[in-house]
C-alpha cells in the first residue's frame, strides 16, 4: 500500500467540518502523523497555540470553512460579513505568522488550503462568501511566490460540487432539483466523493510536489477551467 | 469637446487618495456632476449618509485606498490586516446597501471600482493588501453577475504602474532605480498617467459601456495580461 | 459631437463578415479614415498586398471570422480544421510582418484583434473554432507585450453574444429557445447591439488607451469574468 | 512500492523528445504498461495508425515538441508558422478522432497534454510557439467539458523551466547568465527537474484523478499562478 505522507506531520484545521473528517482519514492512510485541531480558528490566539503545541509541521492543511450566507448583495449586513471573513480570511495571516518560521528554517514545508471555486466564478446571492474566499486565492498567490525559493510551497484547492458535510449535506444531494441542476451546471454532471478530493490534497501534501507555488488549483469538474 | 458623462452624477469616494484627484476632474470635464466624499470609508454608517445626502447616483467610483503594508508574512500584525480590510474591503457590502437599491428600482447604474493588479499576480512581502484587493475582484465578479440581469453594471480596474499620489509618490518615480526597475518589470516601461486611467474609467462608466459586468480589467502595461 | 478617431486612418479586415459592417460604419462617425477589405485573408499574400495599398495604418481591426463548425470532437475532420485556423490564425504573422513594422517605425499604431470568448470557456462541439479563437488570445498576448516598449498596443476583444451577421442571424436571434438560454447562460440576459460592441472596439483604438497592451478582454454579457 | 498506474495501457507521444523519455520511465516504475511512438505526428495518418497498433489505450499522453523558434513577431515566416503548428496543433484532431471513441464506449479513459506555459505569459520574440500552445489550451478546455459527462478526462500541464532535452539542453543550464535569470524571473528560483514534471503527470494519468476536466494546470515555479 501507497505510504506517499510517510513520516509527515500533518497538521489539519476545524477537523470536524468542511473536508476536514475525509482529510484525516485519508492522510492518515498515507503514512502521515496527523495532527487534528477542532475549533474553528476565530480566536485570534488559537493558530499560535495550536502550532505551539503540535511542534514540528511538515504540512499546515487550512481547512477554513463556515456556512455559506445566502444573500442578495443589498441585503448583505456587517455582521454577515464579519462572521464570514473571521472564519475564512482573517485566520491567514495568524497561521502564516505561527507555521511559515518553523518551515522556512527548515526550508521545507507546505501549506494546502481548502479554498472555493466560488472565488474564480460568479454566482448570485454568495457575495459575502465569494470574496472571503477571493481573499484566500490572492493571499495564497503572494505568501507562495513570497516564500517558494526557500522551498516552501503554498498552494489551493478552488473546490465546488465536492461532497462535504459543511457545504453538500446529503438532505441537499437527495433532492432532485440539485441533481438536475448538477447535471446542467457541472460539465461532469456529479459531485466529486470526498475522497476524490482529499487525494488531490495528498498530491499537493507529498513530496512528489515540490514544483508548483501560489497556485489555486480549480477542482469542480469543469465548472471552473 | 466630448461630454461623454453628461447628465450623470458620479458620487467619488476617498476623493483626496489614490485615483481620486484625478477622477473628479476628468468626470467633471465629461460632464458629469460630481459629488466628492472625502473620508476613507472606516466608519460604518458612512456610506449610507453619504449616499443618503447625495440623492440620485447615476455612478458609485468606489476609489478606496491604504498605503500598502511591505511585510513579510511571517510578521503581519493583525492590526495591519484589520487597518487594511477596514479600508478596501469592509466598505464593499456598505455601499452595496447603500446605493444599490436606487439603481435596481431604476434598472439603471454603475459601480466601478478601483482595484489593483496585486489581486491578479504575485510579489513578495505585498500579502495583506493583494488579499483585500483579491476580496475586492471576487465581490466584483459576484455582484457584477447578480444585478447584471437588472441592467446595473459593476466591474473594476485592476491597476497597477499608474502614477497617484497614495502608491507613487514623487520621490518614488524620481528615484533611477525605481525607474530601472518599471523597464524591467513592466513591459511597457513607464508609468502610466493618471488621466489614462481616468479615461479607462470614464469608459467603464459611461453608456458606452453596458455589456461588461462583474469583470476585473488589468490596467498596468502589460505586468498582468 | 465626439470624434475620438479623428484623423485615423483605419483598416478594417473581412470587413462584410463578424463585426466588419458595424465598425466601418461606427469608425468613421468617430472620425476615422476607414479602408474596408473585404475577402477573408485565406490567400497567403493578400495582408502585405493589402497593407501596401492602404499606405499608413494608424489602426488594425483584425476582425477575422467563419462560420463556427458544430461538430463532435471525435468527429472533427482534417478539412474543417484547416479550414478554420486558414481565416482565423495563419493571417496572424502575415498581417504582424505587413503592419507593423510602419507601425514601430513611427513608435504608434494599435492592432485591435475581434476574437471570441469561446477562446476562455468551454463547450461542447466547438473544439475547432475554440483552439483557433485560443490561437489568437495567446499570440495577442506575446506580441503585444514585445511590441509595448515602441508604444504599439495590440489587444483582443473575446466576445460572445454580440449581434452579427456570421455568429448570429437573425433566424437564430428569433427561436424562442435561443431567447431562453440567453436568459438561463448570460447574466446580462440579452444579446449586446453590435454597436456596443464596436463601441469598445473605439475605445481600443482611440487615443485614450495607450496603456493596454498584449490583453484579451472578455465582452460577453457575464458569461466569461 | 507504490504502483499508481497498475494495469493502465499508456500510449506516449513523440517518445524522444520534450518530456517522452522521463514519461516512459516514471510511468513503467508505477505500473504502467507504456506504449511509445517515436516519430513527431506530423503525418495526418500517423495518430490513426498508432492508436490502431496499440489497440486499448487508458491514457494517451500527447507530448507533441518542436524547437520554439525566437523570432521577432515582424519576421515569423509562413515556413517557421506552418512548422510549429504541424507539430504541436493539427495533431490534436487527430488524437481526438483515433482515441477517443474507445474511451467514450468504455466510459473510461485520459488524455494528458505536455502543453507550455508560453500559452498563459506574454514574453517577446515566441509569438508562434505560444499562439501554437495557446491552440492547446483552448482545445482542451473544450474538448475536456465535452468528454466529461462520459468519464474520459482531458487535461493539459502548462509547463515551463523544466529539465528536458528540447527545451533546456544541458548547455544552456550550465550558463551563468541563464541561472541567473531564472534566479531573476522564477519564484523558486530553479528549474523543475524532469521526475518532478513526470509525478505531476502520473498524478493526472491515475485513477485518483476523475474529477479535473478541461484543465491547463500551470507548472511553472511561480512564473504563472
Amino acid at each position: 500500500m501507497s505510504q506517499r505522507l510517510a513520516g509527515k506531520r500533518v497538521l489539519i484545521t476545524q477537523c470536524r467540518a468542511f473536508m476536514g473528517p475525509v482529510l484525516g482519514e485519508v492522510f492518515a492512510e498515507q503514512g502521515a502523523d496527523v495532527i487534528l485541531d477542532e475549533a474553528p480558528l476565530v480566536d485570534p490566539s488559537r493558530p499560535a497555540e495550536m502550532v505551539a503545541a503540535a511542534g514540528r509541521i511538515d504540512v499546515l492543511v487550512a481547512n477554513l470553512a463556515v456556512p455559506a450566507p445566502r444573500t442578495p448583495a443589498t441585503q448583505v449586513s456587517d455582521e454577515e460579513w464579519r462572521l464570514v471573513f473571521a472564519h475564512l480570511v482573517d485566520p491567514l495571516p495568524r497561521l502564516a505568522r505561527a507555521v511559515l518560521p518553523q518551515m522556512l528554517a527548515r526550508r521545507s514545508g507546505k501549506i494546502v488550503v481548502m479554498g472555493s471555486a466560488s472565488a474564480l466564478r460568479g454566482r448570485k446571492n454568495v457575495s459575502t462568501y465569494s470574496a472571503a474566499r477571493g481573499a484566500q486565492v490572492a493571499w495564497v498567490r503572494n505568501v507562495g511566490t513570497e516564500v517558494a525559493p526557500d522551498n516552501v510551497q503554498v498552494n489551493l484547492i478552488a473546490q465546488n460540487f465536492v461532497e462535504n458535510p459543511t457545504y453538500y449535506p446529503p438532505e441537499l444531494i437527495a433532492r432532485p432539483d440539485f441533481q438536475e441542476r448538477l447535471k446542467a451546471d457541472v460539465p461532469i454532471g456529479r459531485l466529486a466523493t470526498a475522497r476524490e478530493d482529499a487525494m488531490f490534497a495528498v498530491f499537493l501534501a507529498s513530496d512528489e510536489c515540490n514544483f508548483l507555488v501560489g497556485q489555486s488549483f480549480p477542482f469542480s469538474g469543469g465548472w471552473v477551467t
